[in-house]
């Protein structure tokens, strides 16, 4: 089957920013697309060719979306795992699969698998409530202090907690969780592998993700990350090993902890595009969009080496705002060499919100990393009205 | 005013492959958009907030879309000039100005500027009709052989033909024309110089392009040109003569012979973005069509050096076929190292109509250009049906 210029459809469930940075490199082959997303004002609503507002987890609403499409894919986790598998039954190919999805989907599976599958990852307890964390800790069965991690829809930040004491565990919704040890890391580090439905994988160089203190968000992610060859070395490994271990097809973000031993355990997973390789649209050979699209459609991959090293800068909503955005600064940063902005189209900014990410390219991944912090001082995602919560 | 996530609008005359690349950048930045072009089926017609069918030779249709933009720009000179002059007296700001479209529609006018302006350029005499031409032969005005240049529309090889002979003459249109003196040139270059409102200028590195030998379209542009430094030296001054000299805003690619004495004439210009940039997208820090952006938006313009060279290979429809396309031999060349197509979403193919292009990087410029050669070997665009003509 040809998918260029042909009449083949790729479904698109989500329409974000990964999306919209999808559709770049649907529209550089010119494939055909529908997406479908809950918001009206989608990031990826132009750009497609066939745009569905709908609910993501409503079984209906994925049934009667993917039946028109040649293939579906996602760009968020948390869609209807069930209407998927249905689909794929019933003879549309869906990449990630639907059983990869349901790893993911849950946390407490999602631990497991590694565990099952012998994969490096922090010790973790299970619980079907919180509640029930209390008694594990009477009975010494953990200590504080631990991640406390709701099992289902964690996603940038909610849903993930660092409990220290019983203060902090009581304002805690009592749902499905982990408890897992807390890893005294020395960097967070992420790798993305490649992998197409022929079996091919590739890996990205390793990155490093350098998180805001307080938003629990990735600030700055640096390629290659600034560790030794070795550990760079485990770190492609292990990433391999689970991308291997889960037989995904497509991207596959595995972020990892380096921790004071320099072992590599394996934090989270994201089987898609992902935020650790935004700067790959500027550094690398082939950017991560295209990759996707490469592993899906069962094209050969890429090359994923870089052409220049790379810092990505998010862009939130700066604290204190909430209304009509407003990038102030963003001519000041486009006066400095190797900078490119990426503006996501979200109308409305709020606290943390993400609203878009700078690549900053330079031979030098020191100089790059200096003007990262500099765009980060220039530039504030504000809005005209001051938000007084 | 700002241009990101706003109500500001960029009208786009135009909506082919250079402005479907155009609205990468424009996407990229959230910037609103329109787009008018003949063509219900425009590649630019998705990813543009508002396309609108119309006929950019008509005064009206131009008017009527222009009025609704805050700015308006171009992706092919041929669009009606008098309604752009009346739209900026109205208050729109056009980039290129129509005063410089004016210069670069006509041809006549077009030498005529160089020699006012003392740009080198060839010799050449100017005619009201082509009939004219074989009293200037019979007076000895000129001689064979010449290149004869219908004045107006002239684009992609028609309205340009090699006259060696009274035979060759017979063929022509007896339009307003230019004869032009035939220079033996060692090679032909291209710089494109961006200049924004504020009268700040870059120079990309100059190209080197690569005839088909029948179809007089380009096949190879090469990134940087394979010349002496002196030589690109004196391209790049010349090119800057050129736009300083016109004082367009947006971009300017300018098309340069290089004579066997080394010498630099300037052979044709284009007011925007153009098939000798397209490189850029995957070689430079910033490439073209997001220069133009900051060019015509007056914002600081970005850095024209390359991350790595490139060549890049025009994917025209094979002789013989004419009909829906299809791309023979894609996966393949997306098995190779460094090589990313280009499908404009044309629907349909015709003998050397420009239906995409591949950009190869590789940090050997002599690799890249025999692993297009491969590219060009590998790849075929047909159709199902063959044209039987």
């Amino acid at each position: 089957m040809s998918y260029f210029s042909s009449d083949f459809t790729l479904g698109i469930l989500g329409g974000g920013q990964l999306g919209k940075m999808l559709l770049y490199e649907t529209r550089k082959w010119d494939i055909r697309t529908r997406v479908m997303d809950p918001s009206a004002e989608a990031p990826a609503r132009l750009a497609c060719n066939t745009f569905i507002q709908g609910d993501l987890m409503d079984y209906q609403a994925v049934m009667d979306f993917g039946r028109d499409a040649d293939l579906l894919t996602i760009e968020i986790e948390n869609v209807n795992a069930r209407a998927l598998e249905d689909l794929e039954a019933s003879g549309v190919r869906v990449y990630p699969q639907p059983g990869v999805l349901q790893v993911i989907q849950n946390k407490a599976r999602q631990k497991l698998f590694y565990r099952d599958a012998g994969i490096p990852t922090a010790p973790f307890s299970r619980y079907a409530y919180t509640s029930e964390i209390s008694d594990s800790l009477r009975n010494g069965g953990i200590a504080f202090p631990f991640v406390w991690k709701s099992a289902q829809f964690g996603y940038d930040g909610q849903g993930v907690k660092i409990v220290r004491n019983a203060e902090d565990l009581r304002g805690l919704p009592n749902v499905e969780c982990i408890a897992e040890e807390l890893v005294p890391f020395k960097n967070e580090l992420a790798v993305i592998v490649a992998r197409n439905s022929l079996g091919q994988t590739r890996t990205y160089p390793v990155v490093e993700m350098e998180f805001h203190p307080e938003a629990n968000q990735v600030e700055y992610v640096l390629c290659p990350a600034r560790i030794p060859e070795g550990v760079a070395q485990k770190a492609r490994e292990v990433a391999l090993q689970v991308s291997e271990s889960l037989g995904h097809v497509g991207l596959l973000a595995v972020e990892l902890f380096r921790t004071q031993e320099d072992e590599i355990l394996v934090n989270e997973i994201a089987p898609r595009p992902h935020n650790s390789g935004h700067y790959s649209i500027e550094g690398s050979f082939t950017n991560q969009f295209e990759q996707h699209l490469r592993a899906i459609l069962g094209l050969p991959l890429g090359q994923t080496d870089s052409k220049v090293t790379a810092v990505m800068v998010n862009l939130v909503g700066a604290e204190g705002y909430r209304g009509p955005v407003h990038y102030q600064g963003l001519e000041d940063i486009l006066a400095m060499p190797g900078v490119t902005p990426h503006i996501y189209g979200k109308k409305e900014t709020r606290p943390f919100r993400k609203m878009g990410h700078v690549t900053i390219v330079d031979p030098s991944i020191d100089r790059a990393r200096e003007r990262a912090a500099e765009v980060k001082q220039r530039i504030e995602v504000v809005s005209k009205k001051q938000d007084h919560e």
